[in-house]
């Protein structure tokens, strides 16, 4: 039996989970695919060769508006969905504007998967509201498709008791941090990063460590800890005010960063530790920035833009439990999603 | 709702296992333990001081069926058990006897969990009886309690292909390998792993790869290989008859070897490689052995006694998905028993 999905969202994630559904055959059967101008709806599953065409126009950048529905009736068209049957909303925009439409699939008995942060670093209040139904899943937030929240609530499930959690959780200011520590100055390290495609289109997105600061808020409210997202200490690798700066003003800024940064390493190097980006989390509090790391830690081996976590609980305690790999990436996240998808098919098909 | 449990089998696991379920207060209710000798079984639940005095007992060494009923009288009494309720029954035997009684237990509609690893590694037909019914778990068999088995079935029941799993898959063979690395040479790297307590009693169990090969099928068989264990390519760290010998003997002989082992280390340095034993499982077969792996591959970086899993796929393939930690304990067993435990009671409530 296919799961009916709802696609908020049709941007590079939302287009790579309807490729893997493509991919599995007849899984998935998607009812509806929105963006921010409308959307094409057909309770009885978007025939397959539609769905391409619809990936292809938004390949192209094109809104689905034109295409199907406006995004009024495109609304209208989804709620009527909601009422009549059962499946799977999946929020794959970059919106914090959809919790009022997600508590309401989850009031019809709809589960919600996120690829997207921000309804779940909002207020607390509408963090607990979100989850207490048990039909919403967030895997993709934190670390893509690392099985990180799951491996989490397996052994909060199973009565462990968590005592720290720390992370490299964004994969570029891991990168960059290898970098600084293979002798390349700072700012050309970050250069580098945005070369790559590493970083977002302005990189003062990724140095404010905001990114970063959503992923630990999210770690920490899986914990229980009702902690909103302005509790989280968090230290941006350059001044905030840096991000109004056009991109290549940004770049020659952070010149006299290079010194600054050096200077840190060399006294961690000192003190016989690594420097890292980290996130850490424990019941004492949140926050994020740059940290030392003994050269043994898995957090300190830590090379490429891959994520690291380490979980250390009453269970793994001597030796913690580390889930690393791609934390970042299309394909990645839209593995996060479908691992959580296929385990709230599964349950709602009770 | 407590979750019904039948524990076979009291050692090391079994008792870590109702310590954690006694500390998690009343999620779990063992309705009978049982070891080779007789058991105790109670339909409405041992109450928790009778389950601390069994625990007490066996911890002297004591058989059940003195202070319970004797072997056929507490099969019968389980029998009927099956037949009355549902739950689930925990294999933490080292037996290879169990299946038939598993198999029924499955019929019944009850769950099946494994610390066992041998009735995993039987004939596959067995394999596949066991696990058609779906409600057969066996996490706590490869890694103990990493979420190895978890994280696979995600991946393969969201449609991802795996390419190649290497592991570390014995703590123990992890420590000795690292030791010979840093210069001991490999028979007193043996006396060191049994001195703190890593070897099995006669430390030719852990060097003949025997366990490793059981891990690597059940690895194999989960992603779907009909393999048999004869099958499985193993390369012993000692010859064969060497079991054989007394262990003081055995400790002696392993002298010749040092210089073997050296000269493994020393033509995988001079590649630039490290040494490492691994069991490798891919769709092409099964293979253990001491293998060379790249310096900046996470298996190079293992030290400790702790286990890793590198999961290669087409959705990690760059960047492979990695999983460590101490993969070996009772506690760390018990942890991957009762996740098991959790997601089977949770469906079987249904």
């Amino acid at each position: 039996m296919a799961i009916p999905i709802v696609l908020l969202g049709c941007g590079t994630v939302g287009r790579a989970l309807a490729l893997e559904a493509l991919a599995l055959g007849d899984r998935l059967r998607f009812l509806a695919v929105l963006d921010s101008s409308g959307g094409v709806v057909d309770p009885s599953g978007i025939p397959v060769g539609r769905l391409r065409e619809i990936l292809a126009l938004k390949e192209k950048g094109e809104g689905l508006g034109a295409a199907g529905l406006a995004w009024e009736e495109a609304l209208a068209a989804v709620r009527a969905l909601l009422r009549e049957g059962r499946g799977v909303v999946v929020d794959a925009t970059a919106s914090e504007g959809t919790v009022g439409f997600l508590l309401e699939a989850l009031e019809q008995g709809w589960g919600v998967v996120f690829a997207n942060k921000r309804p779940l670093v909002g207020p607390w209040e509408d963090y607990r509201r979100l989850t207490s139904s048990g039909r919403l899943r967030y895997e993709a937030t934190v670390g893509a498709g690392l099985p990180v929240i799951a491996v989490l609530n397996s052994l909060l499930a199973t009565g462990d008791e968590v005592y720290r959690i720390r992370g490299i959780l964004s994969g570029t200011l891991g990168f960059l941090l290898h970098r600084v520590e293979e002798g390349i100055p700072f700012s050309q390290a970050v250069r580098e990063a945005m070369a790559r495609g590493y970083t977002e289109p302005h990189p003062a997105e990724d140095l404010s460590g905001k990114d970063v600061a959503r992923k630990a808020l999210i770690l920490a409210r899986t914990l229980g800890l009702p902690l909103e997202l302005q509790e989280v200490a968090v230290e941006p690798l350059c001044p905030p005010e840096m991000g109004e700066l056009p991109v290549e003003e940004f770049l020659e800024e952070l010149l006299p960063l290079d010194v600054k940064m050096q200077r840190r390493l060399e006294q961690a190097r000192k003190r016989g530790s690594a420097l890292r980006y980290l996130a850490e989390v424990s019941p004492a509090g949140c926050r994020v920035g740059l940290m030392e790391v003994e050269w043994e830690s898995p957090l300190a081996r830590a090379r490429g833009p891959e994520n690291v976590v380490v979980l250390e609980t009453r269970r793994f305690r001597k030796h913690p439990l580390v889930i690393s790999g791609p934390g970042a990436g299309s394909a990645s996240t839209a593995a996060g999603l479908l691992a959580d998808i296929v385990r709230l098919g599964g349950s709602s098909r009770r």
